[in-house]
């Protein structure tokens, strides 16, 4: 019998997704970074749910309140890549018995404070003991169905553009774990990226609304893994032209010896859009943006996967995503 | 700083729901059994999240079939009680490293069996490794505002009632757990009721439609803590006249020495509704029913808190619920 480890994360969700009973009513099923049931009313009632593991999920040097925020914003930012606005959270805490009342306080803060900056309420929740910290958290919104925008769609022609530069992440997060650095240690835009992640959720109810796009996910598996799923969902090649790295990922990739690229490409836990837009309407999908889209390559029929263009030669980018931070 | 045990369950619930943010959309928060917002079309989306913990909520001799089913069972009992049907949910798991493709098989088949059980499918979830199994159910249903049974809504005058017989599930983990009895020893009844939990959606929809209920909670932490529930949140006081038990928890009871009425009031684990019904209205409720629904007793203003009238004399029910497997 193969062993969880083997047997891998997108493996269970295949065995779940083959197994569950299906529903007519089932509009997007396991596989896309939400889910969706139509309603009576003709609308979709959209569903999320997202488990944060203490021992996995949280890098050393953040707070219990920043985690908890944090639980909170990556649900938000797939609701966000759909063009979804999230209605009502609830959350489920598994919680260590040495936890203290200030630990729970600072939970229910760091919960606040994501419920508040993305406008939706929190309206309740279960509590357990438990030998894990976890936080899970479900996340409902409505949506027409022809506003949801899926990881199938693009097509051929389409643009390929993100909602900003990349790579801060995983430079914070490797001064952290590879090089033992103390969070204030940290350059200011490292220590942000890490700590107190934003999902982009105005940036993604626009975009849906403007009806540019044709596919969308978000980068918080890392920018090579969101392209490559993509290009999976929607059968088609992704030609990358260029990889937008922050100034910060720059400085620490000269400083220390990494390839700025590389840090962009396979990071994660960075929560950015990645959408393929229509060549007619990316003008449009700019403005709407405020000029923070930023076309990365097109969509392609020549090859399957994804590649990159460089002086003339096009390279495949390897489907590799990032790796928890403790296993 | 108290630690988590001695600040407990309901002070959690309590810091969550006084920290996280409010929002005017909120029509039922923390502290019912399920959450409910108010939708642009004016119905109620409700929604319920429940945390199984492997090593707290699954007794010895369960698989982990029958734990993913129960996992999904507890979340519709809560559904049930409102009188709302489930229309979707979502799972995520916590997985230790140990466990093997075959026990995520069963997993699997265990959600699918309460899925098809109760005919909502189960549309999205997340996987994460960690130490302790955990099965998070969210589910997801709506309703129109004036048919959702809350726990407050009880009047004087009003009868109490209950939608089947208790004891069976305490005397079934009093027999695994005090007697370390196996499984395949336990009298049918007993081995149903812990094994094969079922929750009373159907009398749950049914009842809430008539418009006889003014109050329902289900019995999951045992018949007298619903009753102290209802009781609180509806700020009314509980005469209780009987305590319907059922042939195997009397025959238990005889057999080793228990009471049966004790099994009954402070089991657990046990998915009966626990329902206030308007006087004039208890004949149509039964009817609806099929004659299922057991009159225990009324609602009275002569004190607060739940008592029992035994021969003339009325007792304290003490506000005891079910302790939790193992700690």
């Amino acid at each position: 019998m193969s062993s969880l480890r083997e047997l891998g994360e997108l493996e269970i969700i295949r065995i779940l997704e083959q197994t569950v009973w299906r529903s007519p009513r089932t509009v997007v099923g396991f596989g896309d970074d939400i889910s969706a049931v139509r309603l009576a009313n003709g609308n979709l009632a959209v569903l999320k749910t997202d488990m944060l593991v203490g021992s996995t999920d949280i890098p050393p040097g953040m707070t219990v309140r920043q985690a908890a925020r944090k639980a909170v914003v990556a649900s938000v930012s797939d609701m966000a890549a759909k063009g979804v606005r999230p209605v009502a959270g609830l959350v489920a805490l598994g919680l260590p018995a040495k936890l203290t009342k200030k630990d729970v306080l600072d939970i229910a803060a760091g919960l606040c404070d994501a419920s508040r900056e993305y406008a939706f309420p929190i309206v309740g929740g279960d509590t357990n003991e438990s030998e894990d910290l976890t936080m899970t958290v479900a996340l409902f919104g409505t949506a027409m169905k022809e506003h949801l925008v899926l990881r199938k769609g693009a097509r051929t022609g389409d643009v390929v553009a993100v909602t900003g530069e990349f790579g801060s992440t995983s430079a914070g997060l490797k001064s952290l774990l590879e090089m033992n650095r103390n969070p204030k240690q940290l350059p200011g835009a490292l220590y942000e990226a890490v700590f107190k992640p934003h999902a982009q959720l105005d940036m993604g109810l626009k975009l849906a609304a403007s009806g540019a796009l044709t596919a969308s996910i978000d980068s918080s598996d890392g920018l090579a893994w969101s392209l490559h799923e993509l290009s999976v969902a929607s059968r088609v090649g992704i030609l990358i032209e260029t990889i937008p790295t922050t100034t910060a990922a720059r400085d620490f990739g000269e400083k220390y010896g990494y390839d700025a690229s590389e840090l962009a490409l396979y990071g994660g836990e960075e929560y950015h859009l990645v959408v393929t837009v229509k060549r007619d309407k990316f003008n449009l999908a700019r403005r709407v943006s405020r000029g923070r889209l930023k076309r990365i390559g097109t969509v392609t029929r020549d090859f399957s996967g994804v590649r990159i263009s460089q002086q003339g030669r096009q390279t495949e980018i390897p489907r590799k995503g990032w790796e928890h931070f403790k296993r």
